[in-house]
């Protein structure tokens, strides 16, 4: 509690307030907007006038796209600048940019070593984003938010990566201090999962309050959404579920996990496992895409891996539903994109493991998202830093 | 968001958000409150008088206990009446009846078989509240909540009892329905482990934003705080961390867990379990109290189970701490309270398994408040309920 219950109280009912009710919907005509705050018309009206002034706001009416909003009725302003969004993963990144209502204006995919360490990679990143600008005939000046997520432990706050298993080079660094001297704007950082897992609850089941994101692609994280927020934990470090111990699970051979434990999850059911253990029978599999590659064209060997995956990943995923008790759990990531059989392995194995309780309401579905979670996730992180009503009012007092 | 956001705002600065901020200490001087809420001189005096009238909040001057509070402060009115509580286990209960500050005043233990039934195990609670009111000279008519907690999943918000394991005959029973013939005030039910989650966050560790409470009693479970809020799960059976899969970590043997899966932690290292194979070898071991006095005897059988337990309990701690990365773990019940090999296995354990990352600031200790967790989340959870903001603006509107 303490300053933050005295700053919302402080808040609520200030311009950055009343964004905060157009942004959700909750009220987003001068009518609804008095009711709720309990605002006189007048101050509402100089509020969203300030607004309107610095650009946060416009009339819903001037867009075609309003749907159901009713005659005068105010939306975010989608013009009123850019948000450039990068998801970097072990071995590919994706870059976009997107306009202020978070429609993806341009992107590009690329492949990337991240061990090569963050001036490498974050140098590549920013390479892509001039690119992007330049695409779609803006310039930097109009960014207003920089989102990253990295396949790694991150600090929130600070944007500081902490002790990243597969990121070589990166313990410690803050990647905001990479884009400070070309871009003023905010820089949100977060962990690829993370950001998936907010991109798939807010943008395909808002409704759902338990949701568990589970990334199966090279490595194998979780994101957690519980009670409709996001759970880093307190280091930043929740939903490792990647290196839960399954060791004895398969007895007869004991593998070293890449962080130099042995008997992870990751050890038998990632992406590299599978590229490693398909190498040993003679396939070529370099990365998680040929692996997907493989299974489509029915080679067994493929096949079965994919299979045993999922069945060790559901037994992970039994435990943590039976600690979180979500009501949705969502498989993403390359190899849950591309193949039915993780989905059956994981659902046959959960179904079967966890208490009926537990299992009673539980969904399992694949990414409706795809690809693109990442992207939105960072997008939603973005935009949150934006629009926060703390910052609104800032922004707004500062430019009287 | 929606309607809660609506709601918050329209009550933040009213009698209720001013209860709340003296409740928290976060405001309690009429100057103080002035600055926090933006409100006028003569409405801050207004809404303290009506909460004065209604007995919510007394001169904190009146009070001897104070300590630092400034002159003319003002705090929870203790005398204004008082909760009863109640901690079910599956063996046993504790009642007590506390004040409005949460002293307990006077409080029994009793033997209780939870089998038995809601109408059983709820009469026998029922005439302990009857038989502590009349020790302490209070009325029905001075309860102003009621708490329990019981050994199984509870929907939270109905109070009612879900698919419990261990409680025959309660599935679907809604818990204040037996208590609305005689009490007309709030009644909270939450799983035990719960409440003792909340009892030892908020009573000794509220500056701890992540905390992981683990009961090693007859059975095994964990109560989750995240981000400072007690998380129950989507159908409030979270911490369910008693039937996570451990069968092949003793492949020797398989045993059956009460919950009719096999593999179960429950089924090799909680207190029935210990129980289980302690008269196996030819001691009598009825329940966990029979267990403790035998290892405080130094019985080297129950020692050993003992120490076993705490291994397989700290492998499920390890996966939890990966999923969840808390900065404390909290062992409580009573196998963790009287036993200190406990302990040192769960940490052995845990800090091996762990990735650096999670246990880097992570400690593990045992309960502070020990056999009052229970009780005194309870004593929490049902002042909540009494202060919510939109409860007291509702009861001061009626009173007008």
């Amino acid at each position: 509690m303490g300053d933050t219950t005295v700053l919302n109280m402080a808040v609520a009912a200030g311009p950055g307030g009343i964004l905060a009710l157009i942004r959700s919907g909750e009220a987003v005509t001068r009518a609804r907007i008095m009711q709720v705050t309990g605002l006189s018309r007048s101050t509402v009206a100089q509020r969203l006038d300030a607004l309107m002034a610095c650009g946060y706001i416009a009339p819903a009416a001037a867009e075609t796209s309003t749907g159901g909003r009713p005659p005068g009725a105010f939306q975010i302003n989608r013009d009123a600048g850019v948000m450039l969004l990068a998801a970097v993963g072990a071995g590919a990144m994706q870059v976009a940019v997107c306009d202020m209502a978070r429609t993806i204006l341009a992107r590009q995919s690329h492949k990337v070593a991240v061990a090569d360490g963050p001036a490498a990679v974050l140098g590549k990143v920013a390479a892509h984003f001039d690119e992007l600008l330049a695409q779609t005939g803006r310039a930097r000046a109009q960014v207003r938010g920089i989102g990253i997520g990295l396949p790694g432990p991150v600090e929130f706050a600070a944007g500081k990566v902490v002790r990243p298993p597969i990121m070589t080079g990166w313990d410690g660094y803050r990647v905001p201090d990479f884009f400070a001297a070309d871009h003023t704007c905010p820089v949100v950082v977060d962990k690829d999962v993370n950001l998936m897992a907010l991109g798939e609850h807010r943008g395909a089941w808002a409704g759902v309050t338990h949701l568990l994101f589970i990334k199966i692609s090279t490595g194998i994280g979780a994101g957690l959404i519980m009670d409709s927020a996001l759970q880093r934990g307190a280091q930043g470090a929740a939903g490792d579920i990647g290196h839960l111990f399954v060791g004895n699970i398969e007895p007869e051979h004991t593998e070293i996990c890449r962080c130099g434990n042995t008997g992870c999850l990751e050890a038998y059911a990632s992406g590299w496992a599978i590229c490693r253990d398909l190498t040993a029978k003679g396939h070529h599999a370099e990365n998680v895409r040929d692996v997907a590659d493989l299974a489509q064209h029915g080679v067994r060997d493929a096949v079965e891996l994919l299979q045993t995956s999922g069945r060790l990943i559901g037994e992970s995923v039994a435990g943590a539903v039976s600690l979180l008790n979500p009501s949705l759990v969502v498989l993403g990531g390359e190899l849950a994109l591309c193949q039915s059989y993780v989905l059956a392995a994981v659902r046959e194995t959960v179904y079967r493991r966890s208490l009926p309780l537990a299992t009673r309401n539980l969904q399992i579905v694949t990414s409706k998202l795809g690809h693109d979670a990442g992207l939105m996730g960072a997008a939603q992180l973005v935009s949150d830093a934006i629009y926060a009503p703390a910052v609104v009012d800032a922004v707004l007092e500062q430019s009287r």
